[in-house]
């Protein structure tokens, strides 16, 4: 079910809530139909863009059986499992083997900065125990931790552990653990920021995981195979729509939650689902909202909600 | 039961493991004597010491229980329920409420980095549903967030905010809260390192959180009482102490959980807990436990266990 | 003279010195025509691969009228007269005039940090005094300051400022600078990292600063014709030779100075330059060294020296 | 003439300038008297707060030779010698050594971030070159560098290093330094900020080199010798009068230069020099201005000038 390597986009997918402890339920259901609509390649829930580490268990559970059933196999599911609390990423992961996923993803434990040495350890502990194969996840911003290529090396000689999302939006990082990584074709590597994969697949990247391609999931997949079809005229061309979405879409506001805000915002206004976010953050007030709504209607898309 | 505002030492209590999801029960039990034994003015559990983050949540909830009613009423306790889930800080926060606890520490989401304004909205709204009061814990190194000392004096405002406890290390941070919150006699400010409990507490300030006192509580005590005595040779000598006890048992190995793994490492020599520790951790090997020993040997400690 | 924009490969050159305050003229004058001989598109004096901070004045200014009296017209030469002291960037850029530079490149003055309004102000008034237009140098690891894009299309108002080199290696804040200076096709947008340079230029930017141009400058040249022409597959496996150049010749050693001593290095033992580095650095002793020649070797370059 | 190991008080003089390349000498003769006025223990020229990095070598040159002329052995006066270019500092030292200065301070070199091991060998070279002693300058927000407790340890060895400035605000950096070379009483251990004055001295610390002390030369005196008379209550009192000063003069405006800003529009409001800022920083505006002029009022302070 899950090609090795994985290749394609990735939507990491938004969490629909109702509030704090329950899910939207029925914007989930048009949210995964909408994404799945777009062609996308696999669908990555409980990620950053899934407010992952801001909900309870129960809700994480519950959200990984509901996508994968509804999924029923139409594409990949990846799971993020990243979590402090080893023995709760072990079972989220056993709950997302149970419901069909075919992968989990781990950032580093983000409470204690670790050395590479621990990473080593941790990842191979952790891999060592799930039960189903892991995709590392580079996030420094978030987990204060850059996981050294030589240290993605090292890991990928473990068999469970087969590929690399890197969010790290460091370009000389990417592209050396590609480097390093050249001759390891089962090995996936997909790059997180948007704004750079169209140039990542062109130069032989495997993909990227698209926050925005909650919101478009086509136009990513267009310029993903776009780039496989070396088409760089249509590859810039898409690739300057997403810079034009990045630029009105996820800057509205002072915090460095501006994306998360602006894409349930947009989410919610395009009708799929409800922007209710989880602590610390609160969805955009009325203001904000209004700046988005005729964003998006300057960029041509449907607004059905007030 | 609590007083207004705090003073004295409380210690950030190790948690005592056997492994990743048990308590070492009997080894908790010693060290909560030994603690209390230091004539210590209250103990804190679940701190960064504590290796909250990493623990699970029934094994938080169990410790909280046990120790409470191992206290039982000797000294307050404060229970940290720093977490990005949002429920599960209030359901920790009603289990230490039960028990019997006075109050509850939080550090920010550690996560998603916040700016002040959404730190204010997310301690408001955390203190408003708590059952307990609450200590602000500023502790940037792990949450990427410093909170502002004016940030800390809008939150003084909230009558369930009762203190702050800073971890910083920034002397000009800790005297800036204390200076903008000093006609609040009943808001407790408290020192996170040990290195700088005497002289905070000449200069007026509350008392400090002091991990060494797992190791050593009477000393930092004396420290404390000889501060509030203004007797300054006395608080030179012994804070001379614990620099000498912090150079010998703190720096060994190369990671910055160096503090944590010595602290661990001496509890198991000195006969008192477990050194397990949690994921992503791992207890000092023989190598460096063997330095530990030799060190603790040479401070004039009783060393027990192999 | 210089097309607007400048487009292409432009080597950051490394600074021949014999000691402190000596240039070593024989080396300089063989790095320069080995350089052009690549059909590079420009050369940038006085970066931070020319260890330009470290240089004493006289030396600055002697090599500006040195290498633009040598080069003769032959290509455009861009000098770096980023300082922390207003006049002498002031100095330098008159001595680059008269010596027939084109332009001149400037980072944030790099002691105190400085906001973003402050860097409009610094670099308009530092532009409306100079007398050869102006590249703007984005170099966070060493400023500690990012020149935000809105910041760039501020600036880029200004007449006298026509450029901008990023070496921030941040492909989100790259790609974000283009999109927003997307209508002035006379503003040239360079990329530092040289690991990047065939992947921006397919997509549209201008060029690149390529460091490892000292020592290859037609391999670069060759990556920057073939992206021009959208030949994606030579771009490949061209910038794959970059990557194996930049994983045997950059990293060796413990410091972050390991690139600049590599490339001195190098060229060192190519027979081109000394390695003589000024402070706080020190060239590659016997150990490095022999690593480098091996790695050398194994890259099919020929050694000439000891 | 200077005292092993220097104590006391010792301001890091502002510079005051008419334009970018001239000192206001009058300003500057009347700055200070006005600090020796303040029975200080020394003066520290070309410093942080002195805008050193900004100033061109001329007018550093000069105003070493001013003030040691007008000092005229009454203090030991201190010249900042920190430069990327080590033979500028080379020079600076041999002006100060001519015009009678005491000792030299160096931070880091602050383009290139360096390892311990090159600051090692960076400090050792620049000592056997200096004509005068030397102190070292741990400034990480500025030069990216921590000088690691045990390299200051380590060149503490090399006779001509005398002494370390810590302005690193970290309060554990700062007691390790000390407890490392508690054995050294011939080695001076001196506090940045001056929030923490009174604290450090009461604990045996040598003195601040206190940017305040521009303003009120003998508050900080005062402190200092309360501290050594362990009169607590004393430098209690005193040091909240800092922190209230350091409240109202030194955070107004919206950037990192509120400090220096705030210092230098006080000391032209008070009458004693020009506020004139070298680039990339500008002296206050009127709103600004205003602000400084009411809150010195409400300090009791007379303000002469508009």
């Amino acid at each position: 079910m899950l090609p090795k390597p994985l290749r394609g986009v990735v939507p990491p997918m938004v969490t629909p809530l109702v509030d704090n402890e329950t899910l939207d339920v029925e914007g989930l259901e048009r949210l995964v139909e909408h994404i799945l609509g777009g062609h996308v390649h696999g669908l990555f829930l409980l990620g950053t863009t899934g407010e992952a580490p801001d909900l309870s268990y129960a809700l994480r559970h519950e959200l990984v059986k509901r996508v994968c059933r509804q999924v029923n196999g139409r594409v990949p599911v990846l799971v993020g499992v990243t979590d402090t609390v080893f023995p709760e990423s072990l079972r989220l992961a056993q709950t997302a083997e149970k419901a069909g996923a075919s992968a989990v993803v781990a950032a580093p434990p983000y409470y204690f900065a670790t050395g590479q040495p621990e990473l080593v350890e941790y990842y191979n502990h952790l891999a060592s125990r799930l039960p189903l194969p892991l995709f590392l996840y580079n996030m420094p911003s978030h987990t204060k931790v850059m996981i050294d290529p030589y240290t993605v090396r090292t890991l990928s000689e473990n068999p469970n552990i087969i590929g690399h999302k890197d969010s790290s939006a460091n370009i000389v990082y990417f592209n050396t653990v590609r480097h390093l990584l050249r001759e390891r074709e089962d090995f996936s590597i997909l790059m997180g920021p948007e704004e750079a994969l169209g140039e990542v697949v062109l130069m032989g990247g495997d993909g990227g995981i698209c926050g925005g391609a909650n919101l478009f999931p086509q136009l990513f997949v267009d310029i993903y195979n776009a780039a496989v079809a070396r088409d760089v005229e249509t590859v810039r061309t898409l690739q300057e729509r997403v810079m034009t979405i990045s630029g009105a879409l996820y800057g509205v506001g002072r915090h460095v939650s501006s994306f998360l805000k602006g894409v349930k915002c947009s989410l919610s206004l395009m009708g799929l689902c409800s922007d209710f976010m989880a602590e610390p953050f609160s969805r955009f007030r009325e203001e904000e909202r209004s700046i988005i709504r005729s964003r998006l209607v300057a960029l041509g898309v449907k607004v059905v909600k007030e």
